[in-house]
């Protein structure tokens, strides 16, 4: 086959995440053809988790009768540390016993088609920037605020991946020094004060001790079934508790925000994930830290807007990564 | 003239900062032709710092008998946020009273020379990158720890300034969202935390609230006059107060350090400035800090190094910087 040819060839995309894996046929010009979601059911551990991965992926090929050898690459964009250089998942927070997983290696030889694998915020940042809300941009920083928080950087257009692959790890990077423990080994960082793990963990704690909110009658009493979605639904409806504690968390990612203002002197600023479903809750204290306490030049020239591609965000990046790539060739 | 022979010719490049103005000229190979230094006397004010700039220039080329008109360019690296685009320095926190200064349309009215006006830091990572600690590295950050806390960032061998030209402000990053307020309108700033400034301030609250430290005989009992130099004297020779004090310092800049590991997975960090003169006092806790919390892949994979250029860093950087876009004509 020719290389032109080849490179009409949709790609197959997988976005592989804490609670689902997504996979989607993608044509050579974005375009969804196919998608297909099931859960990662991550507690069962690495193997079970790669087996139903590719059988979500064989699924998929079957429903539209293809085979492998008609796709142009693979592309998986997951959660956790990646090793882009070895095509290894070095860790991942929301994949428990994920370690220096070979990922890549793991697929390519299943398929026999070439792999590509990145961070799914980093594929995100791409997705958004290609087609979504940064569209247009020269510098974005995309940040997921969901159960963690994870980023993604442009910079003059391009996806900066940084010299190992693991650039961008926005949710860890310090902003309250002597503030609690991170599962990541730092202290204070944004994701243990800002995620939507936080805000729930946050709500339960102010709830245990005694203090009353609408949210003990919305779980009927079950406080540990506290979300930061139901959160910000109690906090719609007026629940003080649940106010507070989403502005609090709102106050920390807006600090974090300033910081990534001054340091990238970024034209936007995207924030998706659960999290940013809260809207003008989560935005409006985020966009008033960084009117207040970034530097003037760089909170003119930046726009803090929400994601606009759902989902489906991380699978359309990793197609756009894999198209770029293949298109380098 | 040739296009040719206009790039043969050197480059007029001076260093604005709160203490001293340096003049060099410096040739289209970047070698260093002539310096001069003259102080700042920022508190005189604009006016003033600018005159004394202009007088420094025209000496400096009285001296080697150098018309304008035999400069390739003229370029400026000065403290500051600076409006790349409009050539002004929008505000700078050692230089009182410099708020939106067109530097550039200035000097280069004065000189009938096209003229270039970057950030001090930013001509730093340039010089480094290009001349020492970081020859070869794709993606590095320079940190500049003395006064205050400046930085700049090459992104794939390349100096990125955002959107405005004001990128790279690390000082002024969160990291104690708690902490003390900044000048810079910010709270808990890297800069008001890990300066020498904060270092001698630090110093001075304690000793004058009774603690005991060789500082007080060595500056005569005239507390107002440590500095961060004579802490990092008086730490080497075994006063427990001073080393204390750095080592808090170094914890902050330490936590920094962390954040620009796992946002931007660089190869190196270099860390330059009068603090960084304290060699091990100031690097040991802060490689320590990068081993015990930041992501181990982004962790192996940086280098984190002291600056080599000492005090003409940001003339070269600045020389550098007007040598390369003269280049892209």
């Amino acid at each position: 086959m020719g290389e032109a040819e080849e490179q009409k060839l949709p790609v197959l995309a997988i976005d592989l995440g804490g609670t689902k894996i997504i996979t989607a046929l993608i044509s050579h010009e974005c375009q969804m053809i196919a998608r297909e979601y099931c859960p990662t059911l991550a507690d069962e551990g690495p193997e079970s988790v790669v087996g139903r991965m590719i059988s979500a992926a064989d699924h998929l090929l079957n429903l539209r009768n293809i085979s492998p050898s008609q796709l142009s690459s693979l592309s998986i964009a997951s959660a956790g540390i990646i090793d882009m250089e070895k095509g290894v998942i070095t860790s991942s927070p929301n994949l428990p016993g994920w370690h220096d997983i070979p990922l890549r290696g793991i697929i390519e030889e299943r398929y026999k088609i070439s792999t590509f694998l990145l961070n799914d915020a980093s594929a995100a940042a791409l997705g958004e920037h290609r087609f979504g809300a940064g569209k247009g941009a020269n510098n974005l920083i995309y940040i997921t605020v969901s159960t963690g928080i994870g980023g993604g950087i442009i910079i003059n257009g391009k996806l900066y991946l940084g010299s190992s692959g693991s650039a961008g790890e926005i949710g860890h990077a310090t902003v309250d020094v002597n503030g609690p423990g991170c599962d990541c080994g730092n202290t204070g960082c944004l994701e243990v004060l800002a995620s939507g793990t936080a805000v729930a963990r946050e709500a339960i704690r102010r709830i245990s001790r005694g203090e009353s909110s609408s949210l003990t009658e919305m779980v009927a009493g079950k406080i540990e079934d506290i979300t930061a979605e139901k959160v910000s639904l109690a906090a719609q409806d007026g629940d003080s508790l649940a106010s507070e504690v989403i502005s609090k968390a709102a106050g920390y990612l807006g600090a974090g925000v300033v910081n990534l203002v001054n340091i990238f002197n970024p034209e936007v600023i995207i924030i998706g994930g659960g999290m940013a479903k809260m809207g003008d809750l989560l935005f409006d204290p985020v966009r008033q830290a960084v009117r207040e306490r970034a530097f003037q030049l760089s909170a003119q020239a930046v726009r803090i807007v929400p994601a606009q591609l759902g989902d489906d965000v991380s699978v359309f990046g990793a197609a756009i990564f894999a198209l770029e790539q293949k298109g380098l060739d």
